[in-house]
């Protein structure tokens, strides 16, 4: 099963690709390597989850907005490359978690995201990964995750 | 017009390569990818600048850092390649802001970073990036920067 | 001297790769580029230093868990690419120290990391690195680093 026809399958639709509000874009390809700017967690609405997890929302709700960042990077991965069928290899996720510094459980607000891409792409979604805690992201969202992907000449 | 060029149109000089005090280096060089170490923001006088933004500087100061920031980069990015009109692509940013929980507005300071960039590489300059806040930087400084960019044959 | 000798020499002994307990692995390899995934400080005993560099640790067990840090790494980039002979040049570490706000000698910490990698691999061991402090990590881990290293075809 492929991840275009898996990401129906699933019920899931893609939001467009980020749109940077400033000098920087939302994904650069380098060789057969894509690069995905930090996206945060966009609501259907076009709004950000916000708020520092373990404190303002539950690790159910971070673990949801990661999978809402996964849904956005997939975005716009799809925009720079056309067809998700071209990826290969997810490589690389950095996942930061907005919380207080007694907050500890941050690998399992980023298998929000982890989760997700491995139920996309099989085993070609399984990657390498840092889950960190952040003081504090901008704007206040939940989640920023940055990826890295390989993808076919 | 080429970047070597800008940086003189725009009156810009680099400083020298940061020299890094442990067992690591400013810059490596693997394919066509040159990594640059995480970079903090220099004054003319070789001092660093300091303090947490939003706190000790305004979003102002905080944006001046950044710049500085990015001439460093690009000071260690000469010195590994010997000439920026080599450079094809900035790939991405990881743009650290030093800051107290509750600053949301690291974008807006990463962007001093940014904004020099595409002013001296044009559309090349155009990069992924994530910028976030860090609850502490070594030596106090206001922001630290690393760099991947692409460079030719 | 290459880098399997040294180690014997150096009388160190690599732990197994770390075995992430979610949707993610390690290592990815993609080209000639090994992604390893953020690592914590492994004791012999199979737990994690735990606590605030700074605080709960002094600078010199901050140092150490550092060095126990890069042993993990070497440890699952020797199950995923077979001999650390084959290592060509370690190209990159994000080396992030759980601390509080105030304390600003993180490169002392990740030093720890970067000493032992040069004393293995020499100068094909000088990376490209940041150093920063992160207000919390996973199970209170005193360090996390990930890696990028470059390896033979």
């Amino acid at each position: 099963m492929n991840a275009e026809n898996k990401l129906k399958e699933l019920g899931l639709e893609l939001p467009p690709a980020a749109k940077p509000v400033a000098n920087y874009v939302s994904a650069v390809r380098t060789g057969n390597l894509v690069y995905l700017s930090g996206h945060g967690p966009l609501r259907n609405d076009g709004t950000m989850i916000t708020g520092k997890v373990g404190t303002d929302l539950t690790l159910e709700e971070g673990y949801e907005a990661a999978r809402r960042v996964a849904l956005g990077l997939l975005g716009s991965l799809k925009a720079e490359i056309g067809n998700l069928d071209k990826v290969r290899r997810v490589v690389k996720l950095l996942g930061m978690v907005n919380c207080t510094p007694d907050f500890i459980d941050q690998p399992k607000v980023i298998n929000g995201a982890s989760d997700l891409l491995v139920k996309v792409f099989g085993d070609k979604g399984k990657h390498a990964r840092s889950a960190v805690g952040m003081n504090s992201l901008p704007m206040n969202i939940s989640v920023e995750i940055e990826m890295i992907v390989e993808v076919e000449d």
